[in-house]
Formats: C-alpha cells, structure tokens, sequence
C-alpha cells in the first residue's frame, strides 16, 4: 500500500515513519516545507501545500494520504492558522481528489472540542482533581465523535475546518476519510503533565490507529487518539467497535 | 440599539436595511466593499471585510452586527471562499471582540447541512415528490441544530467555519452569537422553484428572525431561517420556543 505523508519531517511523521514502517505494508513517501533525512522513504517532495503546484504531483499514484502537515502549536497566531491549517488542508483534500487518492486520514485535533474542559468533570480531571466523579473512571462521561464542536483556539477552529472539508469531500467525491482528534502527542513518549494523565496518546497506539484507519472499511468517520488512560474522557469505544483500535499503553503506568 | 450591517449593500443587506428600520428600535449602519445609495443609514464604511484596517473601525460603539459579507453563490470558487468568506469572517468576529460589540448575528446556510438533499425524504421533497412521506408534512423528520454538519460545496464549508468561530469566540471572549442557516431569499421575494416549498424565506420573516437574534436573551444558538412552508424540512421549533421567531409565509400560498 502506497501512502504518502505530509508534514512527514514534523514530530507525528516521525512517529509514523519509523513505527508504521513496523506493520510491513506500507511504501511510504513524504512531503514536508522542511526537509528530512530519512532513507527508509520511498520518495520526499520538498514543499509546502499551501503551495498546490509545488507538492500536488505527489500525490500521484498513492493510495492513501495521512494528512499531518500544519502548524501544531494551539497558540498559533490566525494568519499562520490561515495559511498553514487551513488553506494548506484543502489543497491536500483538493490534490488527493485530483489525483485519484482513495483515502485521507487527517490529523484533526482535540482542540476542536476543547472547550469541554471549560465543563465539569474534565475541568477537575485536567488538574488532576478527580473527586467529583468519586475517584472512578466509569463515572465519566465521555465525550465522543458525536458532540457539538467547541473549538478552544483559532487553531482548534481550523481543525473543525478540516473536518468539514473532508466530509464535504468524502460525500461529493467519495473520497474516504478518517479525522482523528489527536491527544497529546510528544517527544519523551510519556504523560510530561497533570492533564497527560487523561489526554496522552503514545506513539505505538498512534501508529495503530493510523494503521487501523488506513486498512479497516471506512467511508467518513471521526476518531479520538488517545491511549487507554484510566483518567481519559474521549471516547475510544467507537473506535475500537468500527475500526478495530487497542490501544497498548495507559498513562498511569507512569505515575 | 446601534447595529452594523456587513455586506449592506448585498440582497439580504437590503432586506434588513427596508424592514429591520421597521422595527423602529434600531439606528443602522453600514459596511461593504461597494457603496449604496441609502439615506436611511446612519453611518456607511466603504471596506471590504477583508481588509481589517478598512473595515474595523466601523464597529467601535455599536451594539450588535449582522455580518453578511461574503459570496452568497454556492459555487463560489476556493480562492474567493478562502478570501471572502472565511478570512473575511474571521475578520468581523475579531473586530466585534475587539471593539466590545455584544453580539454577532452571523449570515450561515442551509448549504452548512445541505447534503442531507442527498438523502430521503429530503432528495424527494427537493422535486416535490412528497410520496414517500405519504403527502403528510408531519412525517418529515426534521433536520435540527443537532445535526451533524454536512457541507455540500466550498461554500458550505466557509459557513461551517464562520459557526465554528462564533462558537470559539462565544466560549472565550463572552460574545453572544446567533448563527442563522439562511434558507431561500430571492429578490423576487416568493418561491421560484419546486425546491424552495420547502425552503423559502421571505423578507418579512428573515427580518423578524434577525430581530429576534438582536434583542432575545441568547450566549450561542444555531437556527434555521426559513419560512413556516408546509414542505420544509429544516427545524423552526427551537427558534420559536428560544427566542420566539413566529414566521408569518409560507411558501404554499402562491401555488
């Protein structure tokens, strides 16, 4: 299977370079405006897709695109959140349209729904307080593919975007389209804060559930990343009933 | 109360401007990226929304705005939709906030759900076939501010968007938002195909919603602006029990 990656040079392509690559079926190219130094690619386009003509033609004969590149930081100002979130993911819907793409999966955020933790439990749970719902985890509820946006940010906002766009696509085009509300995603590959405890997504249950949402049958569907925290409030049951998803790690076992 | 209109010299700019002075309670004000020659306007801003510098300072001491700026075809093409109706509509929420306007009340669509047209009943109801609800208007199951979005073109995304800003800008910044997904409005101010028995707004009940919008206690709703039509198909329950909107047409009585 033939996929390509974009924003491959940034942190989550890396994690998907080196663990994907572990499943054994997938010829991996990239496309990032930063270059990278990874031979285990099958081709890199340098570019940026904000720029259709300078990265589109990559998208040519691959069979599914994970769509990663964007600016990742929550703060991002709005004329980098413009260019970079928004623009740069309709060219990627766009470019995998004309070139007969079959599927995106796109990295949409949590943050799209972040304002959940303006709310009670998730405000306590953030902090670490988890009184209010007695101590056990069964008394969350979880917040799931099917509640209304709240984006937290500009940024989360471009991620609501995204996933319009994609269902726009995929109910026009037939293209299909898996949005994953990714959690926290980092560097040392452990909960690094308080929040963590509920929110952090590993990078070996990451690459699985890009692998699930890149094999499983799937025509337009959104997704939470996160590991089986025991504090976790997204939804992973859905997740695990349509596509398959187990998650390996638990953020508690940190602690 | 001092209100400025977005997009005043557009169709729906005109509505308001004739019959939300009506009302009698509003001192109107104007801004769009073409002039107007109405002498009912306080104050007019030639700008384009676009352009923050042109336009922003239109909103200092105003009350509430009705952003309507934008390209109303729902085939406008990317670039202008990206320009136009997305960083445009950024750009007016972000003025509101920053020049303490209370509340927005933003042009949305119907087109923001417009692929439920491509299910039943409403792919029927759409040519006026109505057999498949046994010709009973009471076994349309409507489509209501809980649906999920499904954008049926560029266009519709850029609404799904300006939704998700209000959202975003509601929740952090205090600012009360109605978004109103906007049904039919033509000049012609009357049904002018099958479609729009179920979809038509006219003149009257648009200002009436919009004034409901201005003055009834709301943080942040969705509604639909339609007509009380005996084919329609989109909700207007909510927007009566919320905020009273008691639409006086309907599309039948010129058949």
């Amino acid at each position: 299977m033939k996929i390509l990656i974009t924003g491959a040079s940034g942190l989550i392509g890396g994690v998907l370079r080196t663990h994907l690559g572990e499943f054994g079926r997938y010829t991996i190219s990239g496309v990032d405006a930063r270059d990278v130094d990874d031979d285990s690619l099958a081709s890199f386009t340098l570019g940026d897709c904000y720029d259709y003509d300078a990265m589109s033609l990559a998208f040519e004969g691959q069979d599914a695109v994970v769509h990663l590149a964007a600016n990742a930081p929550v703060e991002t100002p709005w004329p980098d959140v413009l260019r970079n979130n928004i623009a740069s993911t309709h060219n990627v819907y766009e470019a995998a349209r004309e070139h007969g793409v079959k599927r995106v999966v796109f990295a949409s955020s949590n943050h799209a729904v972040g304002n959940f933790e303006l709310d009670e439990p998730y405000k306590s749970i953030v902090v670490g307080d988890y009184s209010l719902i007695d101590n056990d985890p069964s008394n969350i509820v979880q917040v799931d593919h099917t509640v209304p946006i709240r984006p937290d940010s500009d940024y989360g906002v471009s991620k609501v975007f995204g996933e319009a766009t994609g269902r726009y696509y995929n109910e026009h085009f037939g293209l299909e389209v898996a949005c994953l509300r990714i959690g926290g995603v980092v560097p040392q590959n452990r909960p690094m804060n308080i929040r963590a405890y509920a929110t952090w997504l590993s990078h070996r249950d990451l690459a699985h559930l890009v692998d699930r949402c890149l094999v499983a049958d799937i025509s337009y569907e959104i997704f939470y990343g996160v590991s089986n925290n025991r504090w976790r409030f997204w939804d992973i049951e859905y997740a695990r009933e349509t596509i398959g998803y187990e998650p390996q790690d638990r953020a508690e076992d940190w602690k």
